[in-house]
């Protein structure tokens, strides 16, 4: 295995760390650590607001084909859900059906790649009726991923114990928290995160 | 104009902050001070290693298209050059006059879109003979973006006075510097950075 690994992180705005006044976001910082051992040499992140696992699916693979070169020790980490939840005329924008099935597409075209994968799943949000919808997606992410052999970290349950997530969400814009929330979710990835990449 | 300001900074490995430990580049450097005013809320990294002015021309409008939508505040930054005037077999990757040519099709493409642009030009390298090509593209990227009424920071020239760029670039792989080198980048294209998002 080449040591130059190029990890593409795959996602929405949490992946992007919309709301973050560092700039760094979860993925920024799990990539600040990795450095600091030797890893993670190179990390694109891919991020865009607003979008479902249908808009990933859409445009993901074109995106990762051009970073991660043959030969280089190409990665993926997928981080999508909550976009999905948002309920548009009474129906979510995505069925959990269908992100289900997007997931499935992902995880089988990386793995027709070679593309070590980790799944991120969705992270809570200030609504409760809409957090009933992210928790059973994470339940069946985890589900998918686990038929895959591929690692799952599943975001919902893992900040639970982590309070001033909820508190940052609330005072922000109801979704994203400032630089606090995006360290405790690093903090919370960071096990899942060091496993995939061997440090 | 929409104060929902989304950014694609569209380059190569320098855009990206290969070799910063700190994970911000001066992209999130910029970021970073611009939210601090309420600017930049969103701001993607789309600077892929390797990447000459060629190989951008043939991927960034997608990838813009889709993290700028109809609406918002639209906008890119674009910075290449260096792996233009790498030498394979005695001639650059990229030749100046093509490199000219791609930035005068991304900057019509730009402006048919009407997202603001701005240029920054490639930065020097720890390689007399590559310096001497940078500074002739660093010259004819200026004149380009004059001709354009863009606006464009000569970063060749910006970094002539911080000696820890060329320290670090010599003391890490000969073309990317640290945290110090990157903040002294971030620090030489504010006033540019500002005056673009009128903060």
């Amino acid at each position: 295995m080449s040591s130059d690994q190029r990890i593409c992180s795959v996602g929405d705005s949490f992946v992007a760390g919309v709301g973050d006044p560092q700039a760094l976001g979860w993925t920024g910082r799990l990539t600040a650590h990795a450095r600091a051992a030797g890893a993670a040499r190179t990390v694109y992140n891919l991020g865009v607001r607003g979008h479902t696992s249908a808009d990933i699916a859409a445009r993901w693979f074109a995106e990762c084909l051009v970073r991660l070169p043959v030969g280089s020790d190409g990665r993926v980490v997928f981080s999508f859900g909550v976009n999905d939840t948002l309920l548009v005329d009474g129906r979510p924008r995505v069925e959990a059906r269908s992100s289900v099935a997007n997931l499935s597409v992902l995880l089988t075209t990386a793995r027709a790649q070679e593309w070590p994968v980790l799944v991120v799943g969705p992270p809570p949000v200030d609504d409760a009726g809409r957090n009933q919808r992210i928790e059973e997606l994470d339940r069946t992410f985890e589900q998918t991923c686990a038929e895959f052999e591929v690692p799952y970290a599943a975001s919902f349950r893992l900040l639970a114990d982590a309070p001033v997530w909820a508190e940052q969400v609330r005072a922000g814009d109801g979704a994203h928290p400032g630089a606090d929330g995006y360290a405790a979710f690093a903090d919370r990835l960071l096990p899942a995160w060091r496993q995939w990449l061997g440090y």
